[in-house]
């Protein structure tokens, strides 16, 4: 039952594509991530994923659009859906997650980027 | 798979105390409400509770502390937890909840300004 300053959190996070973990409730994590480039195609097969940009804009890959999320706004991506975050001109995008405890970073896919042992912050 | 726009969403908000909702993920709701004043004493069984401040500063009472939460900061409501949130100096406070889906406004308590029934925007 404390205050979580997401920004002094956002600082303690130092590379891109980790997520860290700021907070958990109902089974569910909160998480910080920084964002820059581009990330995997993947999809949750159980989990919907929430995206909040706290700064810069986000750009969602589905298999047939993009949608822009700027910061400020929200993505829900839902279980089973193929995506793959970006970002452009060299931007680096800071969003915050909502996703089930068991949600695999990349999902059924295996990458370099993968990164499911995430630490708390 | 569309951006929400949170700022144009709290624009649709033009009452205290009575969250929208904005987004469905996993069982949980995200909600908009906007807060003027004090609210009334009251925990959920088996549901915790975040608060997301957009705006302004709230004041979250526990029986044992009040814990301050500035704009961009998270509180997080562990389940069975008393809790009480207010405003000072008839500020206007805005928040995004997160929360599961079954979790009454007021928790067991029944008062004036109990709003189960709680609608999209």
């Amino acid at each position: 039952m404390i205050s979580i300053n997401v920004e002094d959190k956002f600082k303690l996070v130092t590379d891109f594509w980790k997520p860290r973990l700021i907070g958990e409730l109902n089974g569910q994590l909160v998480k910080l991530a920084k964002l820059k480039g581009s990330f995997v195609w993947h999809s949750h097969e159980n989990e919907d994923e929430l995206f909040y940009v706290h700064q810069g804009t986000l750009y969602m890959e589905f298999r047939d659009k993009t949608e822009v999320v700027e910061a400020g706004n929200i993505i829900i991506v839902p279980k089973g859906v193929e995506h793959n975050p970006y970002t452009i001109d060299d931007e680096e995008v800071w969003v915050m997650l909502f996703e089930p405890a068991e949600t695999l970073h990349t999902g059924t896919v295996e990458h370099e980027r993968t990164h499911n042992n995430q630490e708390w912050i």
